[in-house]
């Protein structure tokens, strides 16, 4: 049994792992691909070392089949295609009580505090389990996870049919959140200035606009009369974004806020006065995101698979890690873990 | 006929002016008292220079008995005790389509594009009009203008029984935001330095804190058990407002974005993403809001008159921006027009 651990300092190395036995609740999973994400990137860069143990296993957008049950185990059996919501929320505080532990501020995010899904077996609680579609490859749903934050994104943004929405960003958060939102029936713009993501973009049935080459806050008020979109889904983490944000918007219009901002921003306070915009930020996902965004990948509707741009073996990661750093021509990396 | 005309450079002269007979679907107005506003107040600062006609009478929070009726208003009658709504929206454009015309990016505000309420009658349109309950006073009744835009902030920001609420800014608006999200059921904080208005926060139930002498974020941490209350109404204006504000909030909690800041302030996105934090940016009030207030005032169960700390004769207008300017101890000073 195979894991790529994470060490410090850009560190990677893949070796041997023991299988984790399942305790009560539990069940062990052999993974079939595991997803490379933006926040994985951060890890490798250092960001989060604080917080991530030396060595850690990374990974959380899997799929895979449940191969050992733990005690008392009912309710799943082996040979069961499953994703796992990587949350283990602390049941206990204030903000778990109202009902929002999947962004409790005590939440254990797996595979970040705990180690993930980058090796060929990972044991979780059932209490994370999804079941995967019969229709839906195990390829296929280890996008589950990233569909699910567009999915969470796009209904706590409230994007109606007819609506036009503009997504700052076209890396794999942003394309989804575009994705969920077209299907949701808004006409979307994204607005990006790497060449390979504009391609992908306009394949995918977007308008793109590289904001180096054409003012973005011009080309708005040209599409919409000088009313401005009913939506900007910050997804670019960029001062730029923050600032472009509030330019594009009609008036009583949302900021989704999706990106990490590391750093405070200036913020044009003034316009969402003006107009009466709100900003409603947003972070992972809930049970219900999951629901929709398996019912969405079995649906077929949605041309997912179009970001999937390799599938390498485990021992790609590192290579991921920094072809996702010099901006390569990739969108959605797996890694293919057993 | 007296009116208060505003020159440029803080000159206020008060001198005779002419009724304006009132056009078809207009009425003229006898005006008994009218607030002098913190948007008034940023007139006479040169503010709004480019904005407001020079000489110019301002004021727009009044109440009056209606004297004349313009050809074919039939729904109105000399007698009849009112308050105006001041906003003439253009009713062609996406927002007004959309239903906000109230904030209408053509608006016309009533007392600044044309003039206002600082004057012995004044000749308004009929759909501006409200009518005053009969057990209000005309003097109480100026006040229902910024009661409405209290009752259409707290309304936005989804305040509900049982949510504790800070208000940043015990200056008149913040207090009646204080006031109406208590009538809610809500728990309210205020936030101010000035020791005439923390005392006055006191004396209408609230507890005060004094951000200078006090650190607010330990202070609401302690008062809430680390969680963080429900809501907060930025209502200073100030950089530390809205540096302090996404401090406060549990998960999920709401800014509600009263004051105008003039310049881009920096806000931490971090804290807004973290916990899921929402910004509901508000601006003047809708006809609903008008209604709340009308109802809330004639309930008699908020004493909104212990705000009223003055009530000055017309020419009284420039020694209140004065002492509005200097933080002289008064809180709502109302003008008699008539």
């Amino acid at each position: 049994m195979k894991a790529a651990f994470y060490h410090r300092d850009k560190k990677i190395t893949v070796g041997d792992c023991v299988p984790v036995t399942p305790s009560a609740g539990e069940v062990r999973i052999q993974i079939s691909h595991c997803g490379v994400c933006g926040t994985d990137l951060h890890v490798y860069h250092g960001a989060m070392d604080q917080r991530v143990d030396n060595p850690q296993i990374l990974g959380h957008e899997m799929s895979g089949e449940i191969v050992e049950l733990g005690e008392g185990v009912e309710d799943w059996a082996t040979g069961d295609r499953v994703v796992v919501r990587p949350l283990a929320p602390c049941n206990d505080c204030p903000t778990c009580k109202r009902g929002h532990g999947y962004i409790c501020p005590r939440l254990k995010f797996i595979g970040l505090d705990t180690p993930g899904a980058f090796q060929t077996s990972w044991t979780v609680p059932t209490q994370t389990l999804h079941k995967l579609p019969e229709s839906v490859s195990l390829e296929f749903g280890s996008l589950v996870e990233p569909i699910a934050v567009a999915c969470h994104d796009v209904r706590l943004g409230q994007v109606k049919e007819g609506e036009r929405v503009v997504v700052i960003g076209g890396g794999p958060i942003g394309m989804l959140n575009a994705l969920v939102a077209q299907q949701k029936g808004a006409e979307v713009i994204v607005s990006e200035i790497n060449p390979f993501r504009i391609e992908m973009a306009q394949s995918l049935g977007f308008e793109a606009v590289n904001p180096k080459e054409t003012d973005l806050g011009k080309f708005v008020e040209d599409k919409t009369d000088g009313d401005g979109v009913d939506a900007v889904f910050e997804v670019s983490g960029t001062s730029i974004g923050a600032a472009i944000m509030t330019q594009l918007l009609r008036v009583r219009g949302r900021v989704v806020l999706v990106a990490v901002h590391p750093e405070p921003r200036e913020i044009d306070l003034h316009r969402f006065f003006w107009r009466e915009l709100q900003l409603i930020a947003v972070r992972v996902y809930e049970a219900q995101d999951y629901d929709e965004a398996l019912s969405l990948i079995a649906s077929a509707q949605v041309p997912f698979e179009k970001l999937i741009t390799d599938v390498r073996p485990l021992d790609g990661l590192k290579q991921t890690f920094e072809e996702m750093t010099h901006g390569a021509d990739i969108m959605k990396v797996l890694l293919e873990c057993s």
